[in-house]
């Protein structure tokens, strides 16, 4: 039991939702392997942090022995949007399902053990269903029930229109589990239902309904909304060596945290190691180097996680801003205050014209970056720490 | 034109509904043979004249000239009731299909001409679709309309449940106007939702959409009820000549002018002469005789017709009713009126004694039929037709 509660903590580490837990403790009891699932759709992939979390939590159950069933959702993909409303959704060929399912391994595989990963289509068995087996499958859940989903509630409610094939969807998902005889589906907890619906497709197929667990969604670099390429606040997998790591020193102390849960393969108690240690007095920004390290490992090597610590430390140390300086509130009108008399008011430089001059020979930096801009406008609300010369720095905010 | 308006005067007979009538003028006006749909369970038949009227109209078409299209739906059968509620609709094979197509044909090529009767399987082109192909088709209409369907409405709003299957089938019996290119639709009214579906899917395929009629539901024996198996109120095209023609001419007369919209194939000239001549003093009687021996004739021959004109006549004699017998009210107890009783009060018999000797001794009718039940207790609101020795008549009403 000590090997099943050390599981399951791994398995419900920043999960949503496990579905049915008492039900996935007798099968860990068994000791085979489970067969986990997870879809993803075949559209050409681009994966950021924010994908890899499922994927992260799919690498888990592989380091548990258990086998991945990576699914690709090729049959609906393969349609299209009948419907004929979202042109961005045309049809896939079987060539560019076949590429882009190629471009997803070469991703995935950077966070999954490729002996331990299954990769299905779902065309191979619901093509066979034929059109009778479609309805046969539409016959397995009600119109009550479906408009019960939120997303088909709050349109149906509002009087939006709801195709038919888009109750179809949920159903074809949940075939897939009947199919792939899944043990535990995992998804985003926007899936929920259609996980469920998996579940008693499998009752009803005669087969032990699959348990079903959810992941949350990751904030993104803001730390509020959720990780997006419409947003800006992504990472992409693929960005380089330096960027990532860049991109992960920037973030909160806060949300840090929120990303070893997810994003790190470190165990919970090497990470409850280094809470610890920061509350022993250690700098934050080594804890999160640390983690900007293993990401920039994961997906580029560890010589480029080792060249990007490099480069950060040198540009780090050239531009090194002190732990304790000054912090200046500068009263703005709504319109903003130059950097002129930025630099003038937070005793910076002796008037705005030499600031002006001090700017014209890249002596001001802003956030550790040289300053070029003359004209600058900081806004109202932004904070920022100004430094001019080797050792006169301010953290100015404008209010 | 003349023979359009002809033409559509024949279409519109007994016809609940014609949509749309101005494209189906064009239609008529370019002369060729308009395709013209009608879809038949594939459950085992058993017709009675209630099934008849599509049919006859279906002829009427064939009268202008017309291609019927007589579609099985074994698609749809083969697949029975997928939501297992319904243990009385089985999935069908093949085999049973066929089988019941070939006594489908039996029975509607006594009415309809062979030559221009296509025999149709929807399952040829449906299974076609596929699972991805029925998903295509499952986007052409939305949730919200599909809900406005009369039935689906008050099912949805009393919480009963709509499987998701039966949102299907109007698109998949729509789907078959557009792989027959049907030109126009016949169903009862209970199919006007279904049929106008049609009209929509042709026009998505890039069809002229069908045009609509729609016939009523056909009274029974009782003039106000559907005739119906399970009422008990029907006229079976395999019952014996006998009774057929007995049953037609225990209809009303009223019921009888319907009748003979609904299932004579006499013009509506000729009818309209039957009518003038009852109002000249013609007996009723002598009308229903001519649609009791044309509807013999339909399903048993000619032959069959005259002997079952003779029998009656014969039965008719022997047994006949003069035409004004006293008539009798009597009162009962809530459990009814023994017949002896009734014999008794009706002035018939001396006494009940009496009255129940003469049954036994077969010298008692009623309705013309001899009685042998000494037991009999007729109802409250019954009136029956009593009848002892040769001369002794009453007409009585239990009330």
């Amino acid at each position: 039991m000590t090997d099943i509660t050390a599981s399951l903590e791994l398995i419900k580490r920043g999960a949503d939702e496990l579905l049915i837990e008492a039900d996935l403790v007798e099968r860990l009891k068994t000791g085979r392997p489970l067969r986990v699932k997870a879809g993803f759709d075949p559209t050409a992939p681009d994966l950021h942090l924010g994908h890899t979390v499922l994927i992260n939590k799919l690498r888990h159950f592989q380091e548990l022995g258990h086998q991945v069933l990576f699914l690709i959702g090729d049959f609906t993909g393969m349609i299209g949007d009948p419907s004929g409303k979202n042109t961005t959704r045309p049809p896939l060929t079987r060539e560019q399902v076949l590429e882009n399912a190629r471009t997803y391994q070469d991703q995935v595989f950077k966070i999954l053990d490729p002996e331990k990963t299954e990769v299905c289509f779902n065309s191979s068995w619901m093509e066979a269903l034929g059109a009778s087996g479609m309805i046969r499958l539409a016959a397995q859940h009600t119109v009550a029930r479906m408009l019960e989903r939120d997303d088909f509630s709050k349109r149906y409610s509002a009087q939006q229109p709801i195709a038919i094939h888009e109750f179809l969807y949920p159903l074809c998902q949940g075939y897939d589990s009947v199919a792939m005889k899944a043990d535990i589906e995992l998804g985003g907890t926007d899936q929920r239902f259609n996980l469920l619906v998996g579940r008693e497709l499998q009752k009803h197929y005669g087969q032990a309904p699959q348990c079903v667990l959810t992941m949350p969604l990751l904030e993104g670099l803001d730390g509020v909304n959720k990780m997006s390429k419409s947003l800006g606040n992504y990472i992409g997998i693929y960005e380089p060596p330096s960027e990532i790591f860049g991109k992960v020193m920037s973030i909160s102390d806060e949300l840090m945290w929120r990303y070893y849960d997810l994003l790190s393969f470190r165990g919970a108690a090497e990470i409850k190691r280094l809470r610890e240690s920061i509350s022993e007095g250690r700098n934050p920004r080594d804890v999160k180097v640390l983690l900007a390290q293993e990401l920039v490992a994961r997906f580029h090597g560890q010589a480029a996680a080792v060249a990007a610590l490099e480069d950060f430390e040198a540009r780090f140390q050239r531009n090194a801003i002190p732990d304790d300086i000054p912090e200046v509130s500068l009263s703005a009108e709504a319109g903003g205050l130059a950097i002129s008399a930025a630099l003038k008011l937070a005793g910076l430089t002796g008037s705005t014209s030499e600031a002006l001059r001090m700017i014209g020979q890249g002596g001001v930096r802003l956030n550790g970056e040289k300053l070029a801009d003359k004209a600058l406008v900081l806004k109202v609300g932004e904070s920022v720490v100004l430094q001019v010369g080797k050792r006169k720095f301010a953290k100015v905010s404008v209010v």
